[in-house]
């Protein structure tokens, strides 16, 4: 396993397919030579330095043999990278041939050489036929069945899967609301009256689905063997640097940087910086709203086709100036959290999640909220709603799918006319040195991040205000079901291979979902005390009103943490499964010990 | 260690101290002889089956020595419990003696024994030493240092020792508000006009100090190495009947009972018997407030000294049928769990938990909350928290301790007249058999639920309306000082000692303790609400105060959340210990694997 490894880094490290380590793997194209990773270095790298990492590479010799069949591809392929990470530095003070990239006792040598720019990058090879197989039961077929998540978690491992499997259980959770949805559009029920029902059904559906798909996720992790997984010892993260001591956990030498420093870049740099780009969100949207104000003006004033379409014109740049502007922040938050400097990957993830995820509600919903609560213009909030929702659904499909796709085939086009230049005719398949070359120029896949992202936001459209515009689970179901093409799609041919990672769940973005469910019942409940209808119920009182509001509003928030913990995580029968491992594995302790006590 | 058990039944059984068995354990009186625990049987148990116990308790002769030093005495006796627990028939139908004591292969004996009242009770035996020392450290000496907890630990067990901790703590975490109150009382700061600054206190104190308590019970936990304890598996519990079948997790012989049936008892008896509780003790209320009403209007109508008094009068008598309510609905709520049929202990535990509290918390506060925002009435709601608080600690402290004290005494006083009849004299020292005698005779000790559920209720009165009478503070702070003393008087003197139980937390407590911090929270914020000073901010429109208070207390809400979120419920320096721990393992495994490569 480790051995295809390093033909490969000589493949892309030399830049001939013909060199000496490659000659030791035997024929490139033949079948039985199954790549599995691919590190790329920077073209002129020195021969001492490939030499020196090969021969750290092969050091321990136990290792050996294709782990096909017992373990999946992913989890072969997650095992390499850890196999790689973790191999160590012992007495060299520094890189063979590059003597400003220093190394010390403990310090992870591919980390270092991803530090330093020598290794460009490290990869997985995409299995040609295995892809095939896969895109053919994924996305080629036309067909009524789910989505073949064992085989895609056998490809791409557990993270992967599991969004796919989100993707898909969101999208039939919408089903029933998109039902309830078209009536009320097509017989005009929406002369925001009736909402209160969509409102009801809207606060008890978001609670229900968020504990069901725990259940299921808690289903899938089960039969994929990382329900109960423990985490590894979590390795500081490439960019992390300090000043040199011991890991007080390992006692290792590693860098340390003082908690207090980054507590003190992160409450007195990143919340102002944040809170700033907040307050400039609304200030671009009261522009917004001073735009719509003109636009309106002059349809009342000259009404005809043009200033009709001129309506919908501020929403349209706003809903592109929120795309843009959500861009731009997202790489300040990456700048941001990167010099937080923290020591582990998940810490790293969890702050810039939590920057990206306040700013991009924020960013969406402000104008919804101000609409809704302080305008209280319900035929502007349809209105703004379906103008934002589609959209942001445009410019998504053009960013994701669209776009990468046509770069990606500019860039095969180009190569493919380079190889065949080289090639003999009449060879059929690609050699393997042309298929390395091919998947190290494709995009690299940038994890889930912001499939979940879109997800989260689709999500707060539908559960916040839906009501108000029943149209929208059935655009996002529409939506979804694209998504599911053109992820799959991307994830096979516009992207490099990514590592496989081993997950339970959906990790935080399950917090910020169920967060997300708690703010639409206050906004649902506040969107049913503002309708005509329940204020007629009031005529006189409007603290009355108010009053019943919260108390009801109260009580559901109450029902829901109720709900939340009597519906338990996992379900009956995975428990049982579960508590039956661990009876088995306690009896056979037991039994273990007797037998030591009879030895002795 | 067992076979100083057996000696032990044997003196209880046979109702003589030189009987057969108790001559192999040697010389009674002998400061060699330590027992541990002793099992009580029906006076007149039939030879056979005493002998039959026995036998098979002897049965596995590994065991031996005893534990002293290396394990505490409490967690000695968890485990002979532990052993006498899962001592299981093998191929006996019944009990030899008792055909009616059905066995069979699988069932645990001593429970059986217990269910069918052949084995009156299973206790350890105090040690008069140990015990003399804790109890002088521990209330005996007038003392400023805090509570032994490591000795009452070693003593009794975690889970008594973190309620201790946990009592101590409150105690302590009350001071500042006690403190605060003082002011306020003294110089009639309360003309409730300035309780907005108390109740804001109110709020965020009682987030923080249950956030610290997770934290310092973590430390604890971690020092007595229960912190990351799993908890085994659980066997049904006595009471637990149903028809034999084989138990999906073990695969053993045990009685089943169908979930569905047993849910069908819980949401269609038990439901609505509390529903009818509750409805009861709305009921009572509304008499009070009659009474209330009538003793007014005399004292109006012609205002005496004694009229003066019979304002009291009503508060102090509702206050004793409170108690005297929740005193009955507790053995009505454990009838009904023991109906309800659980399988497990913490089953049946969590659903008495919740059922108790619901109740408890309904019928201590209903009043309260009618008098603050129905009545609005801030000088009686202040008048009826003092009388409620007063009367209930009174009542508490004479049925919790004196009661138990001076039955206790009279009992003694009978039995050492009785054992001092038949003593040589001049032998000082109680021989075993008198001491056995004499523990037996002691009430047993029903677990922490009725300590944890007073402070929970007084928990209650403190965060929820003492804004409106800050001397509450003080009043709890001085009650658990002597609930300090009074309860470890009732451990050491006039309980049978318990069994040990290891605990990492304070469980489904904290839970409960936690949702009343966020009742307080709204109570508090509709408190400030309501007070003439935060009205005046609002002189025209009512329903700007109220959507501001609305506003203001979700933000509280909210806050309160992410404080728990971004407070670590585990200390940093116990993390990093606990990590090493983990690591030093795997490290230790890696070793171990490459040995045994090595060997083969």
């Amino acid at each position: 396993m480790l051995f295809e490894i390093t033909s490969l880094i000589a493949v892309s490290a030399a830049g001939a397919p013909a060199d000496g380590t490659m000659q030791q793997s035997g024929d490139s194209g033949s079948p039985s030579f199954n790549p599995l990773a691919v590190l790329e270095f920077m073209s002129d790298t020195k021969e001492e330095a490939i030499a020196w990492l090969l021969s750290r590479i092969r050091a321990p010799q136990q290792a050996g043999g294709d782990g096909d069949g017992f373990l999946s591809m992913a989890e072969c392929q997650y095992i390499i990278k850890h196999e790689l990470e973790t191999l160590r530095a012992k007495d060299e003070t520094h890189v063979p041939g590059y003597s400003h990239a220093k190394l010390y006792p403990g310090k992870s040598i591919i980390r270092r050489l991803l530090s330093k720019g020598i290794l460009i990058q490290m990869f997985p090879l995409h299995n040609k036929e295995e892809l095939k197989r896969l895109s053919f039961s994924w996305y080629k077929k036309i067909k009524l069945s789910l989505q073949p998540l064992d085989k895609i978690r056998h490809y791409y491992g557990e993270g992967q899967a599991l969004y796919f499997g989100f993707l898909e259980y969101f999208t039939f959770a919408l089903v029933p609301m998109a039902l309830l949805g078209v009536p009320y559009y097509m017989f005009d029920w929406e002369d925001y009256d009736k909402y209160v029902a969509f409102a009801v059904f809207n606060v008890v559906w978001c609670t229900i689905i968020l504990e069901l798909w725990k259940r299921s996720s808690a289903t899938l992790a089960y039969h994929w063997g990382t329900l109960c997984r423990k985490k590894a010892f979590e390795e500081p993260r490439p960019g992390f640097h300090g000043v040199l001591g011991y890991n007080p956990v390992t006692d290792r030498e590693e860098p340390l940087y003082p908690n207090a420093k980054r507590q003190l870049r992160i409450y007195l740099v990143s919340l102002p910086f944040v809170l700033l780009c907040l307050y400039l969100s609304l200030y671009v949207m009261m522009i917004y709203f001073q735009m719509e104000g003109w636009a309106l003006s002059v349809h009342d004033q000259d009404p005809s086709f043009w200033t009709g379409v001129l309506i919908y014109i501020p929403s349209i740049i706003y809903a592109v100036v929120i795309e843009a502007m959500n861009l731009v922040y997202r790489y300040a938050a990456e700048f941001l959290t990167e010099w937080e400097n923290h020591r582990l990957e998940s810490s790293y993830q969890n702050h810039l999640v939590l920057k990206v995820l306040v700013f991009n509600f924020f960013n969406c919903f402000a104008s919804l909220f101000y609409i809704a609560f302080v305008m209280q213009d319900m035929v502007l909030l349809s209105q703004s709603l379906a103008t934002l929702l589609i959209t942001s659904q445009i410019l998504n499909q053009f960013m994701e799918a669209f776009l990468p796709y046509w770069l990606q085939r500019r860039r095969n086009k180009k190569m493919i006319r380079k190889v065949q230049k080289r090639r003999t005719p009449g060879d059929k398949e690609l050699p393997l040195a042309e298929q390395v070359r091919l998947e190290a120029d494709m995009s690299t896949y940038l994890g889930t991040f912001d499939d979940y992202l879109e997800l989260f936001l689709l999500f707060g459209y539908v559960s916040l205000f839906s009501c108000v515009y029943p149209l929208a689970a059935v655009l996002v179901v529409l939506n979804n079901v694209t998504e599911v093409y053109s992820d799959a799609f991307k994830m096979c041919h516009v992207f490099k291979r990514p590592f496989a990672d081993p997950a339970a769940n959906i990790g935080v973005w399950q917090l910020a979902f169920e967060t997300m469910s708690v703010i639409a019942v206050v906004t649902n409940c506040a969107l049913i005390g503002m309708s005509p209808q329940v204020k007629a119920y009031f005529p006189e009182s409007e603290t009355q009103l108010i009053l019943w509001t919260v108390a009801i509003e109260h009580g559901l928030l109450a029902f829901k943490f109720i709900l939340t913990f009597l519906i338990p995580d996992v379900p009956k029968h995975i428990q049982i499964k579960l508590a039956r491992l661990e009876f088995e594995s306690l009896e056979a302790l037991k039994k273990k010990v007797n037998r030591l006590v009879w030895i002795l």
